[in-house]
């Protein structure tokens, strides 16, 4: 069947019509290049199927929710029996208990859990739990780390008022001087530091911290009293089986979770340590929905397959294959790539592409060709890929590739105003 | 089976250690009398089950987002079939624009929809739409109303500073005049004007609001062209099969939905007329599970059974026979009953009972006899309950009067210090 997008067209249309923009947030396409699906049909494993029948193998694992595979039996069949008896009633289940048991067991600066339904709920429970503990005000930062789309951390200033963003202060990622020129500008009223597992901007490069960076940060959070959160809500449980930081040998004092850790069932979750467990009862959280029980079957067993399987050293394997291959193809077609992050959450830039006009082109043909690739934003890896999903990918990137050695000097300059405004503030 | 709750007793131990307080936000039990269940293991229709065994009438329905009986068939059927298909997907299925046609289709103010998790979200994305369409930035809620949990507005100001909350003016509601000093106070920088369906605050009566109120709110929104935003997080399509406002002939610009649009399934949502289309597309809003398939497949049914049924009426006319009943009772048995909101949205106090210690008294009584009330909140009847459960309820209410009369004069003095001091509040 030739590739087609008719009815995503026909959807697009009729969405324009009663959805602000045809759809908002980080799901919208209209930062994509024009041919890329919004609208999907179905998702197995490693597949997704848009609402026109094509089939991609796919790297954005719905942005992160999906670990072990879309619709992982033994986590589908745990949701399953629980629907049976009960998901959002008057109280939680025994497994709101157990889950936070589970998830304590695993995260070793961890005492404590909180559980909520949005990444942004935990980060900004952390956010003030810090200010409860610390009794002070400033927030730090890192410059253009996504910890949300709540009014004190939306990437979109649009309808936001200063006051909102008055107690947050920023500082350069994996920069110490940085970090504490803006403790110093804070005067003494820093409530609590965030950082994110590595640096995962769109339209950017990916960037590794050093431990160094970590340790310092680790050490000025001591010297302050307040508290270090690390913002995992992306990254969690993709990089350890512990808090991302532990890999640098540093334990946060708050952590936030969330995507992953029901395998797309939603909830997120903040973690702490002891010494943040009065501050974390004072405050009042709450949601309607935060307390139900399905996503919490779902995320006892996600971290059971966490534990017991060898899903992450499966996935690196396989990221390594994936950029080894890459790397290859594009030296061998006369094209220079930006390969960053970590291999299971890889970002591909392409080098001399200032309006990623490579970029937008390369994933737009690999696209028609069965793989769903990203050009501007982090992909995920998922640990239901095998070496043959991998193959067949880089079959897919060969001949992307090559179209687009065939077309390079006839692809259009980039003049989507959304993508130029953002690589501007990228740069 | 006698009632007894040892297994919840031990569950609350152990909660306690890993979880801050034992439990968090709205569904602790910390205010409720110490015999309260926290946690459940099953819920059907109108039965609620604890972990030791107990079953109860549940009239709490979750807090509201049980509208049409815990597992209802048709709508867990709509959601299983798209389960197998896929939920949490890299984009949207279909279903997201047929459930943004339909909300459209029925909420009369309304030509568009964008939908999320938590009502905050939607309470949070309404203030930043009319802060975006109007460039002001005072926000005017009613005191004491709960428009969620986020900083901005949760009801507890530990860990909260003055800055998130230096652009919220409050009026009291139902009160014209101060509705008029508040805006006279913003002095020209109302961004909005929020109110809910009626006063449905903790620890106190409820209150309708006059049609006279409501329609003046309407002309202050429209001589300063700032958007008037009826939050119906908690009341949606529980008062009417529109906006709730719409009983009152007044519609809002912005209406906040949540709780029962997908009966129990994690979908809340925000709606507004064409003039604000604009304003929301220039927000950024977004969560990793927003999109996802499976609570929007059970929206959709949810909404089909909301046109196509009688529930409405059915509900409405068994809460006037549990207020009849109730009422009956009371003064047979010698008390005082403070029945106010919506009869198909309870509440329940007693007067003479300045502590609340004969409320208190009677609803863990009727625990006791298989009915769960509540003390303090108002409570929500569902769907799927018949003029049978009424009656068994009545026959569970009457044996809780003839045993508080019997206790009256040695019940002892409300001393939980964290009712106390929301007593005071409320007063």
């Amino acid at each position: 069947m030739p590739w087609s997008n008719s009815r995503n067209s026909e959807l697009l249309e009729r969405a324009r019509r009663v959805i602000p923009g045809g759809m908002y947030g980080h799901e919208s396409t209209a930062l994509l290049p024009s041919d890329f699906p919004q609208f999907f049909s179905r998702a197995s494993g490693t597949r997704l199927w848009d609402v026109d029948g094509n089939e991609y193998i796919d790297y954005l694992s719905a942005y992160g929710p999906n670990l072990f595979g879309y619709g992982n039996v033994d986590i589908e069949a745990a949701a399953r029996r629980q629907a049976e008896l009960g998901d959002t009633m008057t109280g939680p289940s025994y497994l709101m208990v157990e889950l936070a048991e589970a998830m304590v067991s695993m995260v070793s600066h961890a005492d404590w859990a909180m559980f909520c339904k949005n990444g942004s709920d935990a980060t900004s429970m952390a956010m003030t739990i810090a200010r409860a503990y610390s009794k002070r005000r400033k927030i730090l930062v890192a410059t253009g780390a996504y910890h949300g789309s709540q009014p004190w951390c939306t990437p979109n200033r649009t309808g936001i008022v200063d006051d909102e963003r008055k107690q947050i202060i920023t500082y350069e990622y994996n920069n110490l001087e940085s970090l504490e020129a803006a403790v110093r500008s804070a005067e003494g009223d820093v409530a609590g530091i965030f950082a994110t597992p590595f640096k995962h901007e769109v339209f950017a490069d990916q960037l590794i911290p050093s431990e160094d960076f970590a340790k310092a940060v680790r050490k000025i959070c001591d010297n302050l009293d307040a508290p270090l959160i690390v913002d995992d809500v992306r990254a969690g449980f993709r990089l350890a089986r512990d808090c991302s930081w532990s890999i640098l040998g540093v334990e946060p004092d708050i952590s936030c979770w969330g995507k992953a850790i029901a395998n797309g069932h939603p909830i997120s979750a903040m973690m702490g340590s002891q010494r943040f467990y009065a501050a974390a009862r004072s405050i009042f959280a709450t949601g309607s929905f935060w307390f139900s029980a399905v996503p919490m079957a779902a995320g006892l067993e996600t971290l059971r397959l966490i534990r017991e399987t060898g899903y992450l050293e499966s996935t690196v394997e396989l990221g390594n294959r994936l950029r080894a291959g890459l790397e290859e193809q594009a030296v061998s077609f006369g094209f220079s790539l930006r390969q960053t992050g970590p291999v299971q959450m890889p970002q591909i830039l392409f080098h001399e592409d200032p309006d990623m006009r490579l970029g937008y082109a390369w994933v737009a043909s690999a696209l028609k060709h069965g793989v769903y690739f990203h050009p501007y934003h982090n992909m995920f890896l998922n640990a239901a890929m095998t070496a043959a999903d991998i193959d067949q990918t880089l079959k897919a990137s060969e001949r992307a590739f090559a179209e687009l050695k065939a077309e390079r000097t006839r692809i259009p300059a980039n003049e989507n105003p959304l993508v130029l405004a953002r690589l501007k503030i990228a740069r």
